[in-house]
């Protein structure tokens, strides 16, 4: 029955955002019309969903139908091919709502060559969850959200850099959530400067990102609040190879060329899987320029703040055609309050 | 009964915008439960909407009671007082919804001494309709609407000046909407040279706005389609005593000083109740920084333009505090296919 796919597709969403590089999944066991073992992949390394689901059914999973959001892998990876262990397991049917476009090998054939009957039934709200994750996993780079407080006239700041506070105290609680789906934070040294935020997620049981900071001249202070924090680890790229610290808690990360293309290969190797981008004017706009940002959130205080326009977040050399100006799609609008919040995705 | 008072506001909302300095009103008369006359003021000069709805009902307005969305007047304008007409009718009750704080005498007394019954049932929805034409009337202007059209960073167009269009076609057909709810649309020399529009409503029974042109320096490109299209009059406010035009559609509005306030004046004297700013960076940021603004309509695509924002919408040469910048309140926010409309009152 279709309602224990989409029991599957909840479970992934539910992870979603928690498995770093790896794809978010959820896998449900059914026999005889009962539930009997339900899975999520809960972490890179940990057990895949398909496998956690079937560790608790035991044996109630031989003649089951297992629903999975996303194909089951065929490879040795962190843990041993999904595949096997459905097969192992006895299981009768697999029903699965996404091809993974990454794999190697035919999962399908396996099942099928050992008496495994394998349907695909196509679901649109679990394509969506791993859009980004198909694109991501082949360039070798993280999935990349780009955050921006603004008023209306599209400035992230006054010309004298006031921006404390733009957007208002619920925009405040969504960013926390936005941070708690995202394994780390890209910002930069001017804005760490202006504003001295620490980047952590002040909800209950929120995960707390890393916190990457993009300094190319390496001109960090390290007095300012966010060093003070060792609720996680600091990575600092940059082309200064004297920058040094002795903190354990901060990484200098050398790159002789810290384009943002490199920057985020090298955070990927590190396990980075999403990353969220909460920046000022610069880093933002040259994010929204490069080719990897997969989605744009927009916070929009119904200011308008004027000026010669110094902090508009985007803000470019370049001066493109109406043509070939940075297309997005919206995916969602609402009201926080008297703040709009806009969810775009690249085109 | 409430409902008939809500009705009666309906009728109000209806001819909302087509009263020129009037205000919108609707009017319902009911005997023994049954509505036996209806009415609305259409337009500045006809009917008000009592005695509209006080002539359809006749002989059946006596004994009954009628619902006006705002306090009957009692004073002799274009026409003689609602008030008089209500007592001469014998209608024995009068409920309205909102009481008209630019009336000088007191109808209630009127009508009390006149053994009519009067009660005041505050409706938020018809306030709203009236806060604008309370604030003008008093200071003797339009209610001024800013319209923009813009990307999602605030730019009207490119550095280039491209603008055409940054906005879909369903935008444009909100805009017609907004066009027939203004009796004029104020405009500068620059816009028209960039795009030359025309201003028109291209809706089936769509109300033709005045065509206001502001340009200090007087100088005017007259073979634009705008002057080619003498659908509704062409007003030029103009600095330049030298500026002629023979054209019978087309008045050049001299003033020594063409502030946004004098022109608000002027406009307001010529019957016009409320215009529509649509117009480039330079007009709309001077409406935005004035005090005269009392709504903005943001049509926001889902692009990001980019360059260095000479085509930002709101560019001023005073840096605000952010404590300072003005504020608006989101009064809706709505999708148009993919572009979002936010429409926002000053506060």
């Amino acid at each position: 029955m279709s309602q224990y796919l989409n029991y599957a597709i909840q479970l992934a969403q539910m992870v979603d955002g928690q498995t770093g590089v790896n794809p978010p999944v959820g896998a449900v066991v059914v026999n005889q019309g009962r539930i009997v073992g339900i899975g999520a992949h809960l972490r890179k390394g940990d057990k895949h969903a398909e496998v956690q689901a079937l560790d608790m059914a035991k044996a109630a999973a031989n003649g089951a139908t297992i629903y999975i959001s996303l194909e089951p892998c065929s490879h040795y990876g962190s843990t041993p091919p999904c595949v096997n262990k459905i097969i192992e397991f006895g299981i009768s049917k697999v029903v699965y709502a996404v091809k993974d476009t990454t794999l190697s090998s035919k999962g399908d054939e396996i099942l099928q060559n050992a008496g495994v009957k394998v349907e695909f039934h196509h679901k649109p709200d679990a394509e969506a969850l791993y859009k980004d994750f198909f694109i991501t996993n082949r360039q070798g780079v993280p999935e990349v959200t780009v955050k921006v407080s603004c008023s209306l006239d599209g400035k992230q700041a006054t010309d004298s850099g006031e921006s404390k506070w733009i957007t208002n105290k619920t925009v405040k609680q969504d960013v926390f959530m936005l941070r708690h789906k995202h394994d780390a934070v890209i910002t930069g040294t001017g804005t760490l400067n202006a504003d001295n935020p620490q980047y952590t997620t002040r909800i209950e049981q929120g995960k707390q990102p890393i916190r990457v900071i993009l300094s190319k001249s390496g001109q960090v202070d390290f007095t300012l609040d966010i060093f003070q924090q060792p609720t996680t680890p600091i990575w600092i790229f940059t082309e200064n190879k004297n920058l040094k610290n002795q903190d354990k808690n901060i990484e200098i990360m050398y790159c002789s060329n810290c384009t943002i293309e490199n920057i985020l290969k090298q955070l990927y190797q590190n396990g980075i899987g999403r990353v969220l981008v909460e920046a000022g004017p610069t880093i933002t706009s040259e994010f929204l320029q490069s080719n990897f940002t997969n989605e744009l959130i927009l916070y929009y205080a119904p200011k308008i703040i004027g000026g010669s326009g110094d902090n508009q977040f985007f803000k470019t050399e370049n001066v493109f055609n109406l043509s070939d100006v940075p297309q997005f799609e919206i995916v969602n609008s609402k009201m926080l309050e008297q703040n709009i919040k806009l969810e775009l995705r690249k085109k």
